[in-house]
């Protein structure tokens, strides 16, 4: 393997598959990125049997393609080495069978490399119809799910978001069964088979990190145990956890005697303000209480002090209710949406709590209650 | 206590006193701010037995004068709270002795206070005749000698860093005993009485994050057990280190073998690359040799790889040498200096490499080289 490269367009696909370098090194080659050049181009290809990704050059952007070849380099060293070389031309070759060297008019770097035959065998075929979304709309139908998966391992299936396709209705559901975060979108095609498959939440935070918000597409691909994201030149694939996502839809009330309409803004605060005098310990949990068009949210630490924060409210009901719920799970919720009002609808202080919001009808978040009066 | 105060004021004053909050929690009064309302306005202390803060809020700069009082606040959390108010006038009133409100149209803090009486006694007295000098300079000569202090309780005198004045000559010198910075600088003023002192690293670590770099005056105190800088509207006072520095003149030679000029910017970038391929375990040492008008600066890890790198340097000597020495300390010393070229002083392998510069003639960098050949 010979060929040139300028620094930020190697740099720029380093980046890509870096996300799937293992750290743990328990496994050599599992740190390491293949580098695979042949005639059309350079395919760099990481694994940790989590998520395989591909990253791939096209040929037009190598400055000197000499002699093709393959080769594993552990990623965590070469993309240190990259980053900190100078810009401009990177020159870089195999010699002696496995070393990689790495040079320009300054710098020479030699590292061990090792046979790219010891390298896991990843499939990376794609399927001949997948679904196609645009980056943006995938990364957000992600983001406003992903925070809702359980990070604890006595429920695995919980730490994946569910990824359901009807027709031409494609659900994300996440739950770590004290909250549960719902976005559906209509897609433009129709799909023909029912898709209901668990991808693994960590992957998903790791694709998120390589998709920009542009409006270009992603084509998404999907197999009886893995997922795959086509887009720019990159190839991101997923395992899928095994076992079914719990059916959450009983959970959902379909009536509410209270709709309660707030300023997203405000009521992130006062929550924000609130939360200030909780703990971890004591789940975080603040009050919030109506009182006609006011509500007061109230949280105290009996040792430091207490706060009431008020609101302005508009209220469907004449009667007045009180709940406490966690402010940690409220604030993240709250998060995901971007509108300048939420709706939130209650039933009493032991049902679950939904927001919606009027930009985005198609996210619900939910969250269980604490009971404290 | 009862007044009124723009919110940023406040904060801006709470963001001084913080740095001296102890986050421990042995003590629950060390995690306090004391304030004392007076008709003069508002003074905020805080203690941590290592430091001392006071800044001073003028009534001019105090909306509502109402009531003069004083009282004792946690810290952590009062800080927190003020940050997260919404901008404008913020209400401070003391209720049943020791509740602290904290208020404005939406929000209703209400804080457990602790008796100021409970309060270490502090004093803040200043001297009649100080040493002056500009932030600027003040800021900038612990910035270039903290660094090198030791961060091991072995030899606690080596945390601080050596204060010294004679007549109009001020130097500061710390040592880890591997390295060691030094800087010297004019006074405007002559000091009648020798000055030979130790300030903890840490607590000149806190100064540093108070002090901007503007061109203002500080007032340095120093007392037999302790040293007072005022500046803007702020007491800052440390406690010393007992004991006596190791005298360290005797291992800075006068004459040199070697004198190599190098461009500083290019020598960092040379080491940060080889760097790369050392590790803490070995003291990330790399080699340096020279080669006529170019030096080699080479570094490798044997299970990775190994580095080259290549430098034009200018050389008083026709003979050439190598020496080794650690890659960080090379670096943190480098960062010190602010001139486009450095000169390098060698007399042998295992002799102290010195580091100067033109643009900055009173500071020295001293490195113990590490043997390798």
């Amino acid at each position: 393997m010979k060929f040139s490269i300028k620094k930020e367009i190697l740099l720029e696909n380093l980046n890509n598959v870096i996300k799937a370098v293992s750290t743990k090194n328990v496994i050599p080659i599992l740190g390491g990125i293949k580098f695979n050049l042949t005639e059309e181009g350079l395919f760099l290809t990481s694994t940790n049997n989590e998520i395989d990704i591909e990253s791939f050059i096209d040929k037009k952007y190598i400055d000197n393609l000499e002699k093709t070849g393959t080769i594993v380099i552990p990623g965590k060293f070469l993309i240190e080495i990259i980053r900190k070389l100078r810009d401009g031309i990177i020159n870089i070759e195999v010699v002696d069978g496995l070393k990689l060297l790495i040079f320009n008019d300054n710098s020479n770097f030699s590292l061990n490399g090792i046979d790219s035959s010891e390298f896991p065998n990843i499939n990376l075929d794609i399927s001949t119809n997948p679904i196609i979304l645009s980056k943006k709309v995938i990364k957000n139908i992600f983001n406003q799910t992903l925070f809702a998966t359980s990070t604890q391992e006595s429920r695995p299936i919980l730490t994946g978001i569910n990824f359901k396709i009807e027709n031409n209705n494609m659900e994300c559901i996440a739950t770590d069964s004290y909250r549960l975060a719902k976005k559906y979108i209509e897609l433009d095609q129709t799909v023909d088979n029912l898709i209901n498959i668990v991808i693994p939440g960590k992957n998903i935070g790791e694709l998120i990190k390589i998709l920009n918000d542009e409006d270009e597409n992603v084509e998404v691909h999907i197999f009886s145990n893995k997922i795959l994201f086509k887009f720019d030149n990159i190839l991101f694939q997923s395992r899928l956890l095994n076992g079914s996502f719990p059916d959450t839809s009983r959970l959902i009330p379909n009536d509410f005697l209270y709709e309660i309409e707030v300023n997203l803004n405000e009521f992130y605060e006062v929550i924000d303000r609130a939360a200030l005098l909780t703990n971890e310990r004591e789940k975080n949990v603040i009050k919030f209480e109506t009182k006609g068009n006011e509500a007061i949210v109230s949280s105290n630490i009996p040792e430091i002090g207490k706060v009431e924060e008020k609101l302005n409210i508009n209220k469907n009901n004449d009667s007045d209710i009180k709940i406490s719920f966690s402010s940690k799970y409220m604030m993240e919720a709250l998060r995901t949406i971007n509108s300048q009002n939420i709706r939130i609808y209650l039933n009493s202080d032991v049902k679950p709590i939904i927001l919606k919001n009027d930009e985005d009808e198609n996210l619900l978040q939910l969250i269980l209650p604490i009971k404290t009066y």
